[in-house]
């Protein structure tokens, strides 16, 4: 009954960007399910920077990828075999399968994707983790109200450009900070944000005080660093910021750098809060059932960014997430 | 009718210390009390950590402090003259009066100090800012919870004091960071502390897991700088950072240092959040009454640390805060 499978496996700890000897490509066959679990076969890959940091051994929310494991990652795909009374070859599921082209999983890890709600990409999208941790990030723990500032960094990215879209959909002024003119005028122009930053560009201090006179209420943080630094030298009074991740972090060789402005949060009586979208999974009907709402409105848009290709491209790919290259969601779509 | 007055003028920004040529001091006649103000002859200076950031530039929650202005600081005296038909020669009252013998202050700035309640120094300590600032950071901000770890830095200070003894008698277990032997007797010996980490002797992150086995449930920061950072790795899910103070980086001649470890913020799920006692005013009353009653009822106790002489003596013994001199609330007594 065993499938061949091919996989990317964690062969070394990386220092800084990982380079191809921190990987090593595995051919062998996968093992069957067991009782309860499925064997999947991956169509689509998700590609998040929170994956850097499960390469590492400092102490975070899930144990590190072990040396010699296959790399964690979630994604999509079909049924191939089940062991499970509520699932049938061919149902589209997602879960964390792993850098792999076929994955053995527990059914209770799994979701089922209603591709009658959206194309199956987007379930790794705005009706996915990634929309799912914009949701709950922004609204449960920003809080943001009509009429509020919000700024959101990596605003071009999966999560980034989700956070925004609902913070203009709940009325608040939104502000995207996202690298190069294109991500910018796309936050603008296509995603209704009303006004976006281009770090590269310039004078982020400056831009920020222009586009945020009345100080920033909500600030959800994809980015960490300077720009962190910046944002929090104009909060508002009583400013919520979401701490969602530290991208600029992830790969640096150093301990990372905390933001030295974190006393702006006595100043104005601000919070700042670090969440984990696993906390809200009581809720993920609620927000799904909202996400594609407002998708299926108009007001709402999923962006991937899709690279055709085979498994073997994954460690390039991952890098472009790094090196600032995708808008949107980064999805490898298996089609060999 | 003009009173001779002495006080103590910013003459210079410091750069880390204040140095004597910072300061300038001062003899002239004090204005008279207007409409509405009262004339105050200082008794009792409080001592704050808070007053060396007044004395910069940067951007806080009350302007700086001018160059050739009187130095604000909070104090306890007897009005000499009264334009206030509230207030009566002889009031002892409180309130931001400066550095200096004599002050003029308008009655709405100023609140009664009820000696039959405690005597007069209390009313700068346990029953003043002090108090109060421990008591909402404490538990509107911290939310400690019966049985909960709560951890205090600077916990032999004036509010970290009182802020470990509020955790104390909610049912926490309290654990107190401080510097030297006998601070941290103290704080277990006469104040009830569970436990106190004496941060100069050694290894603080062995002594935090020691005592904080479970981790840290809320975390009163007086300090910043590597105390908090060493505390952030060893928080509890879902903890409460209060940030209340910063006292290693007032006097940092470099920007700040932010605290590294912020990301276990979302390792954790849990807030980090700044508060300013004043936006509590509504409920001083409130808190005073408990204060009072765990004062009278031997649970809660107010340590001042009382430096009597000349208004002269203020640079120097305000330096005291900063060479970890003072135990419980620093004052200075005027007492010629």
């Amino acid at each position: 009954m065993s499938a061949p499978n091919v996989q990317w496996r964690l062969a070394a700890r990386p220092v800084g960007l990982p380079k191809p000897s921190d990987w090593e490509y595995v051919e062998e066959p996968a093992p069957d399910p067991g009782e309860g679990q499925l064997r999947v076969r991956l169509e689509y890959l998700s590609l998040d920077p929170a994956m850097r940091g499960w390469m590492n051994t400092v102490r975070s929310y899930v144990p590190p990828v072990g040396i010699g494991e296959v790399m964690r990652a979630g994604g999509l795909g079909r049924v191939v075999e089940s062991r499970h009374p509520e699932y049938a070859v061919d149902d589209l599921v997602s879960g964390m399968f792993g850098v792999q082209r076929y994955a053995v999983a527990d059914a209770r890890g799994v979701r089922r994707a209603d591709t009658s709600l959206a194309p199956a990409p987007v379930h790794l999208g705005a009706l996915g983790l990634t929309g799912l941790t914009a949701y709950f990030g922004l609204l449960d723990i920003g809080r943001p109200e009509p009429g509020q500032t919000v700024v959101v960094s990596g605003a071009a990215g999966a999560v980034g450009s989700v956070a925004g879209q609902i913070a203009r959909i709940k009325g608040c002024r939104t502000v995207g900070i996202a690298g190069g003119p294109d991500k910018c005028a796309w936050l603008v122009d296509e995603l209704g944000f009303d006004a976006a930053i281009d770090y590269k560009a310039g004078d982020l201090r400056a831009e920020l005080r222009r586009h945020a006179p009345d100080g920033v209420d909500v600030y959800f943080d994809n980015v960490g660093g300077d720009i962190l630094d910046e944002v929090l030298r104009v909060l508002a009074r009583g400013a919520r910021v979401v701490i969602c991740g530290a991208i600029s972090q992830y790969n640096a060789e150093q301990a990372p750098r905390g933001p030295a402005n974190y006393l702006q949060l006595l100043v104005e009586r601000a919070s700042m809060t670090g969440f984990l979208v696993f906390d809200f999974a009581a809720r993920y009907d609620e927000a799904i059932a909202q996400l594609a709402d407002w998708l299926h409105g108009g007001q709402l848009r999923s962006r991937e960014d899709i690279v055709r290709g085979s498994l073997e491209q994954f460690p390039d790919v991952f890098l472009r997430l790094f090196h600032g290259e995708n808008t949107g969601k980064l999805i490898l779509e298996l089609t060999d």
